[in-house]
């Protein structure tokens, strides 16, 4: 394809974005902002966005069948699982104007993803334990009503994703599809150029398992993750499970008298430690809450941590967990919000304690009296000695892998792709159950599985640029070749190009009148891997440059074909 | 592919919808109704759409450049053409429930058509003479408001469809490119397998043009369109714009003596001929409209016809008329609104007369009193002869083409495509000028494109199908060949469809374990051009057979498949 027909052109000067990618792939043409988290794909943009999907299509022709769904639902679908009124980004449609509204009235979900469509679907055609297993994917634009939407491609309003869904006769079926559906991933961004950097880690299985779910996340210091690796154990965790172990304290005080300090007006561990000259290590922060069950209980964790409520909820053993209203506090603790601690707290308040705040020697905690904190307060001795401690702080950097002992690795990534058991969460509100071979009825397991493509694209740029533009890995350019002819050089280069395309090689040639700094600025922008350039100077040859790389080199058009062809 | 790897199935005793395409299509299991006016398509729906797109894509990529817009856009947009007020389809976005209202109240426009986008996109990359002209297209989800949408894939509140844009440096460059447009679609409906039944018909150039635009139609008794065609002129007009000669009378009575007769009650004209036992042409209706520059006008067709606004307007020379209101009738005619008549109007009302009101002896009006018609109203005697007669009337079936007398072939039709000249319509409102070779801002021409592609699917079903079923067309059938295997012969299909596998022919194998008649029927009902069945009677060789025939033949495997790539 010639440049000049592209009809979109890189704006080196354009605005900048507050993401790479944005701004990399606006500046050189690839996609064109709408608005906050909406993209068009311009022509060049279309053809990494194809070739990211035909990868991502190969690999899922392998474990499903593609299909693709309606983007408008009728609000009963989405009621019937009850998340027309949980999902907290989901968008439904009016009339846009009286005209229309006066047309009509309806409202309908612009879905933000699509179980609630799949399971009625799949539902009505497969009921005999005969039918299963199975899957059905799509690739197709997704909505979600963003606050936020800064991240370029990382985040959008509208995006495009691939969605798969599966289904079977039991939670090992799930499961063992649920192994294939990895492989499957590992292999698609291993095709993507991403396979380096991208590791699959454990994240939060939501309301519909007691086990994780697993997200695909890229090593990108842009990413909006945090994660936590072992690497011994081979594993990693989202900051949001990672169990965690604090660094140990090494503490040699004595024990001192413990006394209650007046503190009116400190807020924050580190204002509090300040204050009391003590480390912040040795103050404790007592939350109080209360369960699904209605009973108040209390979680201490060491100043410096914070409490993750999703890990505490499984020590507690309840479904949901809410701050302890004001009137509560005061209830229990005698105090107002801001000073419970750990000390006499009526017996119907169960006290959990993390691990961290264990091996303390004089350490701090709310004296459940307004304005007073205790100090020198030890375990065995001003309380019993905890018969357990627990873990529900939510890790940070410098805390352990509990199962090893080994500090984490802690790293920012980019999620790319997760996979999801559902098991029964959504074939249950619809009712969709088999019959097993002796003619009973039995619940039928989900899970699902999801790619962005658009989110791949800004993930790929995020990675694979320098100061000078963007490098495709060759698998997703959107062309093979950048042909640059330069003035006088005209007729070489239309032989070239002619050459190139008859070889079946992708090339796109700046055909344009302009200067051969432009040129070369530009292809660096764009970041096709390879650059020919045909000029008065190279005669009946090309010089061959990588996008990556400085070095140049002369080589005839046919062993530059034949190396472009290995 | 097996059939069993589907997971769909067809479904004889479905539902029946109102329309063929809709019937077909799910009992087949092409599709599956989200909600009236959205669909889902299965696995087989969505090879046949991808067969659509690619033809559509190989031509468009001959007369423009592909890329893909975003869905949403900013409101903003909208305003700037001032549509947002009077597309009366147009949807917008906002949070679906209250968590996600609160996270973002904003609201987007869920484009239905995507001028407001392409445009400031075009103008962003291409400002100078040397870039013109260029075309963009896509293929993209829409979305329209329908009140009502029982027509299957032929009207949709979400459908896919082909929109290309073209850009110009003036009107003359637009009409040749339009011509260009016009062999691409000619073309794209060939190949489609419609190029038989399909018609370039002139239809209402909006706002935007004088002259007409194209819609693309193809013969179909379901249609929503219906189409006026003068054969022996090459011309075909939709109803809505179409010329028309009302059917001459022939009347040889004496003039009566004109009077006013009482017809209290009577509404329409049909009644009010019975009453006056006259024949329903010697009625006139007569209608009184108020035009953007406050005139009031009258308007006269023959009982029988309807008056056609957007004829009118041209012929009044405004650019809106509205129904002259309760009181302006009171006030020019003296009489309440129902008695309104070409005698004794004030001079202020000028009158225009549709050509179906000549040649009549003897006629009735309106007599300009509530209750009263005038009968036996003669043109040079009751009121003067005028000195011209239009052409405002909505045709009707045995009217002629006035160009040439000859009476019109009139029949439905489901539009498949049009192609539209925007001219400076967009451009202007984005204030989108080029600079000329002189250094001068010049505007912008514009000519639109559309193909919709999942209607197009319907309309091949609502063309080809029998009492059995749908009988696709080879170019776009899901798969070449549906081999069935029946009981006793699975290793003999099981080497046929691997036979026909390594031939590089797409085949659907129905290869579950039901009898005959179920697979036969299926084949029927699916409709994939060439059934071959592999039984214990056929031995080494397979029975071929056409879908849209009868006869059977017994082949060789390897004859079958050189057929099949012939």
């Amino acid at each position: 394809m010639k440049y000049s027909q592209l009809h979109t052109k890189t704006n080196k000067s354009g605005k900048d974005f507050e993401s790479i990618n944005a701004t990399l792939l606006t500046k050189a043409g690839f996609i064109d902002q709408t608005m906050a988290g909406a993209y068009s794909f311009l022509p060049l943009g279309l053809r990494v966005l194809n070739k990211i999907e035909a990868i991502v299509r190969d690999e899922m022709d392998k474990i499903g069948v593609e299909l693709v769904m309606s983007s408008l639902a009728p609000k009963s679908l989405w009621e019937i699982t009850g998340r027309l009124e949980t999902v907290d980004v989901l968008m439904k449609t009016v009339g846009a104007n009286q005209a229309s509204q006066l047309k009509s009235n309806n409202e309908y979900v612009l879905n933000s993803t699509q179980e609630e469509l799949i399971t009625p679907i799949a539902q009505r055609f497969n009921t005999s334990y005969k039918d299963f297993p199975f899957a059905f994917y799509q690739i197709q634009a997704k909505f979600r009503n963003e606050a936020r939407a800064k991240s370029g491609l990382l985040r959008g309003r509208e995006f495009r994703m691939k969605d798969l869904y599966s289904f079977h006769t039991s939670e090992t079926d799930l499961k063992a599809y649920y192994e294939q559906a990895k492989v499957a991933y590992t292999r698609v961004f291993e095709r993507l150029g991403l396979g380096a950097d991208t590791v699959m880690a454990l994240a939060s299985g939501g309301d519909f398992t007691k086990d994780y779910s697993h997200e695909f996340q890229t090593r990108c210091e842009t990413g909006e993750d945090i994660l936590f690796a072992a690497h011994s154990a081979n594993i990693v965790f989202n900051k949001e499970v990672a169990p965690s172990q604090a660094p140990r304290l090494t503490d040699t005080q004595e024990p001192r008298e413990m006394e209650e300090v007046e503190g009116t007006g400190i807020i924050g561990v580190e204002a509090l430690a300040e204050y009391l000259k003590i480390p912040v290590e040795k103050t404790t922060k007592t939350i109080l809450f209360e369960t699904a069950e209605g009973n108040v209980i209390a979680a201490a964790v060491r100043g410096g941590y914070d409490i993750n409520e999703e890990k505490l909820k499984k020590v507690v053993g309840t479904t949901s967990l809410q701050l302890a209203s004001a009137e509560t506090v005061k209830r229990v603790t005698g105090a107002e919000v801001g000073y419970a601690g750990v000390l006499n707290l009526p017996s119907e308040v169960k006290v959990f304690f993390d691990e961290s705040t264990q091996n303390r020697i004089n350490f701090e905690c709310g004296a459940n009296r307004t304005n007073y904190h205790s100090i020198n307060v030890n375990f065995g001795r001003d309380l019993p000695m905890p018969e357990q401690f627990y873990d529900f702080k939510t890790a940070k950097e410098g805390d352990a892998y509990p199962e090893t002992g080994e500090v984490y690795e802690v790293f920012r990534a980019a999620e790319v792709g997760n996979i999801f058991p559902l098991n029964t969460k959504f074939t249950k509100a619809f009712g969709y159950t088999f019959t097993d071979e002796q003619g009973q009825e039995q619940p039928v397991y989900m899970g699902c599985y999801g790619i962005g493509t658009t989110r791949v694209m800004g993930v790929l740029v995020e990675k694979y640029h320098d100061e000078r533009g963007i490098i495709w890995p060759s698998q997703v350019a959107p062309f093979a070749v950048h042909l640059v002819s330069l003035k006088g050089a005209e007729a070489a280069a239309q032989q070239t190009y002619d050459q190139l395309q008859a070889a079946g090689i992708e090339v796109l040639w700046d055909d344009r009148d302009v200067s051969p700094g432009v040129k070369f600025t530009d292809a660096d922008l764009i970041g096709i891997p390879v650059r020919l350039v045909v000029s008065m100077k190279t005669g009946d040859k090309v010089e061959w440059k990588n996008r990556a790389e400085t070095a140049t080199e002369l080589l005839e058009v046919s062993a530059a074909i034949a190396r472009i062809q290995t």
